[in-house]
């Protein structure tokens, strides 16, 4: 029988944990959710008849416009943001050609290429763990068929300026290549490159609802661009592919502006407490833009791992490249960080 | 810029309708939904910290593994079948082959054919309504990539007997071709061709939680079939492809047989209640197996639609092919078939 040869091969990393009874800090997610009684309000919304209907998307399609300035065929909504980017690559992911990114970046990218016969093009960050920007431009050739722009980057929170966004995209357009802004971390970094799309017709700049605005679980997502792209985007989708309860609280948060402000403040007080803490107690910390941080225990970072997930604290640690050695930690309120801080504190003394 | 030649002209079918106020009889989903008391049993579970959380399909992995008397590894949980169908093309569907069913059948496999580059070998049914099995069986050859069998098919609620699936699924297998066996009106007709999973390789079945267990809105459906094949389909799917609001209420319907059973018996004696009253009325019933009937009424379908529309009630006309003049009323308890009964009785009087 026939198998697809990109993804007979294709490597996966499966999660396969049970993760609710632990503090969870290592795939940054919101550590603490929304504030209960808001979810208590939209829950009452929630009848058999809403679970037994196909769930419809316009309401929503109609805010985020709004929300981003928009009009309403130039946004569709999406299985979390991990499905806009397969959308993108259904679409316009030509075989053969590259998908330009640097590295370290959010690795579905990298599957994304591999699972549409493209190959990978990724360069490495500068060793001062500051964007190759003049590098990434290099790498845009006639064999380019995507190139991504994760803003602020993951695991390292850089960003990119304007100035050099609009290089990639012009050197992209020339190419005949698609540029996607994955604005995942936005809210925790507040400048977007939404106004671009005015400018551009080969960009499309993806959101999620998981971050920030804390239902990574109900999978919901949005891609922006040109009216045109989107319509491609909207032709491969399933005739229903985001379920009503994500809809329901996508569009309950998006009424209220003042819960986003009051959550973007929380996690941004968290994670300058816990940055303070790490720097007060000898720690170089990389603490970019985005709801986490990045640095160097003193002990083996993997055993730290080891230590905090028996106390139930969870984190994430590197292994190869540019981040070898280092922990990654997501940010949230300060009750979440000092949490981490007892336990990791004893954990990480040295003779312990 | 690059798009792909399957996807530029596809053409898509998109509901934008306000659903909710409405008597739903036209998209085949639970009129009525679970029962109040369950969901709301449910409902407490969902915590601000739950919805933050990155969804895990494990536990309902093993519990649909168990209910189908399968192993794990045979089990994979998809946004909806219809993921599983986009997956099982994106995996299986080589370019250029066929996609053979019958027609009508589940229009979204004709537009995954399209999407994928197969041409669509689409058989239409014998003119007494019964499954066309001997001309099905002819279009299977050397070409063919995919089989469908919608068991019961929609909108002809029609079966197909073991000996002739396994016929079908032989062909298929000497053409080196997948066969999707859809049991998505499964439990309205209770046999299943799920034990033929362990004797042949190249089958999927999928079902969805949709129909009877009326959680259409939540988007969580399955493909069960040989590991190397759901091994395909995982590396394909999005890290995260299920919300797990879904996946809560579908492990909670696992753990109530009893409750099922409640939602099968309801709308197995609204369905006959119609089927009678459209019968002692003179009118010719195709009742076949599935949460559906079909019916031809005096007046034009689409006239008949639209005042039934008017009043709230939504069902669906067709207007070409062997159903072309028919009406299909999805099904539910008596009383959501009273209140349809008592409109179109008056909608369809002869001289009004």
């Amino acid at each position: 029988m026939y198998v697809n040869e990109f993804i007979k091969d294709l490597y996966r990393v499966k999660f396969h944990d049970e993760r609710d009874q632990v503090l969870r800090l290592d795939m940054n997610e919101s550590p603490e959710g929304l504030p209960a009684d808001f979810v208590e309000e939209v829950k009452r919304k929630i009848t058999p008849e809403f679970l037994a209907t196909y769930p419809q998307k316009n309401r929503l399609v109609r805010q985020v416009s709004l929300h981003c300035g928009l009009q309403t065929d130039q946004i569709t909504i999406t299985c979390g943001s991990d499905e806009a980017m397969r959308l993108a690559f259904q679409c316009f992911g030509e075989q053969g050609r590259t998908v330009v990114t640097v590295t370290p970046t959010f690795e579905l990218y990298g599957v994304y290429a591999a699972m549409f016969g493209m190959k990978h093009v990724a360069v490495d960050y500068k060793e001062d763990f500051t964007l190759p920007v003049d590098r990434l431009l290099e790498a845009i050739d006639k064999d380019t068929g995507i190139v991504v722009l994760l803003n602020p980057n993951s695991p390292i929170g850089a960003v990119y300026t304007e100035a050099e966004a609009c290089a990639i995209i012009e050197k992209a357009q020339a190419a005949g290549a698609l540029v996607i802004i994955d604005e995942a971390y936005h809210y925790f970094y507040s400048p977007t490159f939404m106004p671009l799309l005015s400018k551009y017709e080969n960009v499309l700049l993806l959101r999620t609802f998981s971050k920030l605005c804390a239902i990574a679980g109900l999978r919901v997502g949005y891609a922006a661009g040109n009216a045109k792209l989107i319509e491609y985007l909207e032709k491969s989708e399933a005739t229903f592919n985001v379920n009503n309860v994500g809809l329901l609280f996508a569009e309950e948060i998006l009424k209220r502006p003042d819960l986003m402000e009051q959550q973007r403040v929380s996690e941004a007080k968290g994670r300058k407490w816990l940055a303070q803490q790490l720097r007060d107690h000898g720690y170089e910390v990389l603490a970019l833009e985005g709801n986490f941080l990045l640095f160097r225990p003193r002990k083996h970072s993997a055993d730290v791992v080891a230590s905090l997930k028996e106390q139930g604290v969870w984190i994430r640690d590197y292994r190869s490249g540019i981040l070898a050695g280092y922990l990654r930690v997501s940010t949230g309120n300060i009750e979440s960080m000092r949490t981490f801080w007892n336990a990791f504190s004893i954990v990480d003394q040295e003779g312990k």
